[in-house]
């Protein structure tokens, strides 16, 4: 068997090494409508990209990489084939941390096989490291994690998404989707981090959360193992198999998959939301 | 001229003990469907009220008090006067609390002669202590807090209410209005404390939080003031001047006050949600 242990040793050394650009620069003013603040986001967007990518890349320089952007002398490629290849988002909340919200995150997964083994997600404001080895369970911190044993959709906390897009019929749909989980939820939230909700679900904080039409596998990757290895469930928010490429997620605690999964396939979505795979 | 740093020092006492308490239970599962479980948020929300309540009755015993409970021979009432009155939530945020989500917080304020004078809101998940005194500036851990010099809505951070009723009218006025603020700002943020999302605009991490029919003045007073003294503005979600008691807030920056309510003031309300005042 692989021991996936030296991949994860990895993946935290570039996890802390972007977590700590973010910190450093999270208080710093990005509001001013100054080149100057606008090139912050942007730096350290790359700064920590860099980082991630080059010490991923010197460790192992045959792994593969899918990305927002990369060469691919890098090692970049837009499919996802069954070799190793790593998943990353340098800042997943790029809007929470212009406004030094707290919720921000680096998130470095692999895949091998097409499957996720190996997730980190760090938030380096809220010193919240949380980490998977498929097989080997999830942790924060250090120490073990498990999605709630709430088994009622009454009494479930949901994180949701809120998403980008802007336009009507879009907003028709999201706010449907809102609206009908809200009517039989305890609760909703909304943070902005989409790796950051998932873990909520795996360290029991929330009991479901879902994103349609988020930027790509770098976005969930870690996360959705992270989800499974505390006991949850990562589907597809119509209620198939989750596709890591497809930009759709449902994370739930082991109770409530099918429950949510049956209000959310019945709503209709926006012209540029991705469908579910048939 | 009176010195109100004595008032002060009492609300940070009563805050600080009573989130010990909090922090102390805030990890214990919750969720376990036994008499146990409920009893135990029962139970640190009465310790947290006993703490407040009697920290603040011992040294100024003969101030008042308008709260949840509480009766007339601890100085309750049910209105406000020109003489001191605290207002207190010891705990904020209750769901988030069963949910081990860490947006819980103390709220405590006094008013006199009608007007905040002294306002602490504490979060002891996230160690936050947020402070202000009546034309002494806000603060969040001792340091200066301003609210954003942010003046454009597409520029904004909005963080919502998402309430607690669930009959379909209520939601569809609700989800009116956060669709609404959602098409003008750049994105929207739903936490679940109406205390700790108004600091959120006082240290300029939002910019807009409203929320109409929350509990009482305890859930505001502290926040109104920690607010304007970060140089934010507090007024009716309609637009006209904020009532204390009349369960309606909406907190911005300096600049986006008029753009936000002329956008707020237009929507429906559902069936029991406060009026604005006439």
């Amino acid at each position: 068997m692989v021991n996936y242990d030296e991949y994860l040793r990895t993946a935290l050394i570039a996890a802390k090494e972007a977590g700590a650009v973010i910190k450093e620069n999270f208080h710093k003013d990005k509001h001013v409508e100054l080149k100057g603040a606008v090139d912050l986001v942007t730096e350290t967007d790359k700064k920590c990209e860099e980082l991630v990518l080059s010490t991923i890349h010197k460790t192992f320089p045959d792994h593969k990489f899918i990305g927002e952007e990369g060469s691919a002398a890098q090692g970049f490629t837009d499919e996802l084939t069954s070799e190793p290849t790593w998943m990353c988002d340098p800042v997943d909340g790029t809007t929470n941390f212009v406004h030094s919200f707290p919720f921000v995150c680096v998130c470095i997964g692999l895949a091998i096989d097409k499957q996720v083994v190996v997730g980190v997600v760090y938030n380096p404001i809220m010193e919240e490291m949380f980490t998977a080895v498929r097989g080997k369970g999830a942790f924060l911190n250090g120490s073990p994690i498990h999605a709630s044993a709430c088994s009622s959709l009454g009494s479930a906390l949901a994180v949701s998404e809120i998403g980008v897009t802007r336009d009507d019929e879009t907003l028709d749909a999201l706010f449907g989707r809102i609206s009908a989980l809200t009517k039989q939820v305890r609760a909703v939230r909304a943070m902005g981090s989409c790796a950051l909700d998932m873990c909520c679900v795996a360290c029991g904080r929330a009991e479901i959360s879902y994103e349609i039409g988020f930027g790509g596998p770098w976005d969930v990757a870690a996360a959705s193992l992270i989800v499974e290895e505390a006991g949850g469930k990562v589907l597809d928010p119509a209620g198939g198999p989750f596709d890591i490429m497809g930009r759709r997620v449902l994370a739930t605690n082991s109770h409530l998959a099918e429950a949510t999964s049956s209000i959310l396939s019945g709503m209709k979505l926006g012209p540029h939301e991705p469908r579910p795979a048939q």
